[in-house]
């Protein structure tokens, strides 16, 4: 999946993400680097509302879990269970947030495989001018073919 | 401030909020509850997209904040530190968040005139069709008049 078939993907399927205007930046197999403008997710102090941080974050880690288990040939429901956010910083301007694994990838598989369900953690940092403006740690469920 | 006044100041300074048509259902000084329909905020399994839960729970928690310090004559710049979002069961509806304080009032605001900055928790149900569908806690500072 490339870059802009992710982008039009999500904004067909969640439009909160049009809403938001989110962007495609980059996908490799080891991370997914979405990014915002400021004006559709600003707050009332002229900085990023902390519900578009977390949304872009849960975003970008849901991205980087559907494109593994589709390469991997298991194309799966995930499901997100639960969440952490830290913010560390205002974010004043554009943003991005990188989404990278957080657990042990092989254990997830081979539990998807067997039991048809299986567990991952990934996280996902979000940036602001080179700086690190928050920190996601996400806890997501996939769930194989037998029980979508 | 009533529920009309909070919802055009959500709309007016958080434009997310006005983009997932969160609507104030009521405002006491012990909770805040805020609405939202589905269409906006869904997802590609036609149900809640994560972060549209997480931002509800988000603006619930700092509108019961925001006007319990207003309404203690001690306006203040009120900033997220950290949250935490369990999901509970998919919604596939209308939901709501309701706000109330998960942490000892009368500390925060002895810190918050003390020393111009008081910190607290406060949690927010999401609830949808009379069920539980998450939980939401967050951490949260505020900054007297001599921050601002």
């Amino acid at each position: 999946m490339t870059e802009a078939e992710l982008e039009t993907y999500l904004h067909e399927h969640i439009p909160l993400s049009r809403a938001m205007d989110v962007r495609v930046i980059s996908i490799t197999d080891q991370r997914v680097t979405l990014g915002a403008p400021l004006a559709p997710n600003i707050n009332h102090r002229d900085t990023v509302f902390g519900g578009s941080a977390a949304s872009i974050a849960t975003l970008a880690a849901w991205s980087l879990l559907h494109l593994r288990l589709t390469n991997a040939g298991l194309p799966s429901r995930v499901v997100i269970q639960s969440s952490i956010m830290d913010y560390l910083a205002p974010i004043a301007g554009d943003f991005t947030a990188t989404a990278t694994l957080d657990g042990d990838w092989d254990a997830f598989l081979r539990m998807l495989t067997r039991k048809g369900r299986g567990r991952i953690a990934l996280k996902a940092a979000l940036d602001y001018e080179g700086q690190k403006a928050g920190q996601f740690h996400g806890e997501f469920v996939a769930f194989g073919k037998d029980r979508l």
